[in-house]
């Protein structure tokens, strides 16, 4: 069996990580955490430390860790068959059953769905399918596409472009040509305290109304949002955004994508976000809580009125040439079947609400009166504090003090993995969606006294 | 149990599937096929239609369907841990141990290795990589990338873009600013017949230097290829190739990506393509060969050289800005480490040398005199065939025959599974490398014999 030592000297000498300041960690300055084992809402590493996950990874295991039946479905499939295409037609019974279950739990003007990997590439499919339609109906120039600053969608060139967040912009030369940025619908950040969460409301509409008439309406293709607003910080939108934003859309004829990569199969307490803040997309972004994150899958559902201009183009212009290797690959479409069907034997969503709304106002009221919390915010089984210095003139710590992740290096030492998350100091909380009150018990005390020892 | 007539239905209905005409599809006139099980070189359908698959999947399952060492990896890895990310320094056991055999096994000069989903992000994290780079280094004007027209890099935005092949950019408004094509190192369809091969290769270096000199070499940050063009036609470089572009790459600073996708782990007879051709790259991708497609999985490795400029830049900027949730997913991790041993124990690269060479030698012989037949050519198991109308003249047929589109049908009707590449009439094989001398005869009579069928 190989060490600690040495898998921890490999990781050093070859691995390069995601998302790490590569320097200190080839340099042993930072810590190599070696994950063993998981189940509910705890995980175990190699030297035997066990941390209730209250992220669920990145926010990505909704069912929670060790569920026997989904490793049992991937363990089936990967004896039956690892592997086959799903070009030119062909599927597996668990592609074709998942397509059908994904369907059927979406919104009802939904026809199709794409299965990509990740939510970056399912986004990068999204753009293609945009400007493809749009040139199918005869409307070369309207490609540009609108995102929000704070916004996430992926890592990549076009969708790092869409993220609206500083650190996945700068020294990569992102974002792109075509792809702008509107308000943040984030309303403790309102420019103007005085500014009431119906004025932000507006302010935030008439905002992309004025990008819209200054770029010309023919040149904007789509819009596409988070119900609320995730790795931005974990921010529900202000009261009647979507009912605001959605009359422009359409009165422009653009496209909406509803990236639910966050919010798909559950978070919000209902089975897509879609619902909760009733949003009628064209297209949704799925991943994370598709699978569990079991095996990487993502995808893209397209409605109706889109599906028959892309069939359409097909007719028009032959076979469409898009295409992943791995595009439905079986084990993760067996892992989807079986995580679909827990997160609905096991009453999941409800759950997500019920429990979720427990852990905000246990949060809220544990944090109200604390000097250094600006504000407690969630939805369903998402939470997030947002600390500040002084809380009446509402005035930010400097970066450099680096705050939030003091406090959740704090929690760490305590047992409990929450997210400093990468732009401003918020703490974020999306734990399982099996989490039970007395486990939100537990992250709340974590958080206040990690809080307490930082702010001493 | 679910009948094949109501997955047909639900496949129609609701599963939009990567490289189909969509509206045939949904109207039911073309066949889907459901895959469901595969063993060797064989799959089955639910129809019971077994099937010699000559082209591993998409030139993926390097070793194979139906192994049950990779199985038991995959089973056992989601039994106990099926998914933690590894931003920030996190790891597992198999994510580690696989970092560590990748780099043994590549190029000297090669350090560390980013792991993906599919080989079209783990390009686009390499674009990320190069433009990153030349911002630490201050030159933020070199930036453009140098791909090859028939190349094949990926099917999102700009791996689109990168990819040469007008089936990936018509009506997707590909390839993006900042990408440009450069020859196609492709010597049966030289510009003039009377062209030696030597000719033709100072002719792709001199069009490359030209090029380079007519946008200026501070504004090329990188040249992308495989060591030989696998989608474009599976067609091995000309004589001297690799040994005429290099110099002129280190000559003007240009970071050179080899993308070993395709060629990866044994495909080529040698673990990576670049040491077959004596390339020596800065980057090389990876992908399919992996895991054999047993899961998703890729990578980007880099090389010493460039890891220290990576150093430098999170020294100066802080953490790398870049990830997937499912980077390095644990399920990928544990069907990798499976897989290369198993590449080990059973002599796959070595038999990729010897029977690839036998399937190329048997196919000539069957073919080389069929007056529709234009060439055949190959290097290790890998092997094509150029159909024409005409060979003395060179006279190609009209795309609208799909006469090799048509020649794969004959096949699939004999039980063998080939490709029609995507451009131009040309036959593609790439087996697993388990094949055997009788299952190469298989294959090459059911070309010849179907060829002779749609040839009459």
């Amino acid at each position: 069996m190989l060490t600690n030592d040495q898998l921890s000297q490999w990781d050093r000498d070859t691995f390069f990580h995601p998302s790490t300041h590569l320097a200190q960690h080839a340099r042993g300055e930072s810590a190599n955490r070696i994950i063993k084992t998981a189940s509910g809402v705890y995980i175990e590493d190699r030297d035997g430390n066990r941390m209730l996950d209250a992220f669920a990874g990145l926010y990505c295991v909704n069912v929670g860790y060790g569920r026997p039946e989904i490793a049992e479905a991937i363990a089936d499939q990967a004896k039956e068959l690892a592997y086959y295409h799903s070009y030119v037609g062909h599927g597996t019974e668990a592609s074709i059953t998942l397509a059908k279950m994904v369907v059927d739990r979406a919104p009802a003007n939904m026809s199709k769905v794409y299965f990509g990997l990740g939510g970056s590439d399912a986004n990068e499919t999204n753009i293609k399918l945009v400007w493809y339609i749009n040139n199918v109906l005869g409307r070369p120039q309207k490609k540009k596409i609108i995102s929000r600053w704070r916004g996430y969608h992926g890592s990549g060139l076009i969708t790092g472009s869409l993220t609206g967040l500083g650190l996945f912009h700068a020294k990569f030369d992102l974002p792109l040509a075509g792809i702008l940025h509107t308000e943040a619908p984030y309303y403790y950040r309102r420019p103007d305290l005085n500014m009431s969460e119906a004025d932000f409301t507006a302010h935030c509409a008439s905002e992309l109304e004025a990008m819209i008439e200054r770029e010309g309406a023919d040149t904007i293709a789509a819009f596409i949002a988070e119900p609320l607003l995730g790795t931005g910080g974990i921010v529900p939108p202000p009261a009647g955004y979507w009912a605001a934003i959605q009359p422009i859309l359409k009165k422009h004829d653009i496209i909406l994508i509803a990236d639910e990569v966050v919010t798909g199969f559950g978070r919000l307490g209902t089975m897509f976000g879609s619902a909760h803040y009733d949003i009628e997309p064209d297209i949704i972004t799925i991943a994370k809580g598709l699978t569990s994150a079991y095996a990487p899958l993502s995808g893209s559902i397209i409605s109706d009125k889109l599906w028959k201009v892309l069939e359409e183009g097909t007719d028009t212009y032959g076979p469409f040439g898009h295409g992943w290797t791995y595009s439905a690959h079986p084990i993760g479409a067996a892992a989807g079947v079986a995580n679909l069907k827990l997160i609905d034997s096991l009453g999941l969503v409800d759950n997500a609400g019920i429990t979720g709304a427990y852990l905000n106002t246990t949060m809220e009221a544990a944090l109200a009166d604390h000097p250094h919390v600006g504000e407690v915010r969630g939805e369903g089984m998402l939470c997030s504090v947002e600390l500040v210095r002084d809380r009446d003139t509402r005035t930010f710590f400097d970066a450099g003090d680096k705050f939030a992740a003091r406090v959740v290096a704090a929690m760490l030492k305590r047992g409990v993995i929450a997210r400093a998350m990468p732009q401003g100091d918020i703490i974020g909380f999306a734990p399982p969606l099996c989490l039970t009150k007395s486990e939100a018990d537990t992250i709340v005390s974590a958080t206040v006294d990690a809080l307490n020892e930082v702010s001493a």
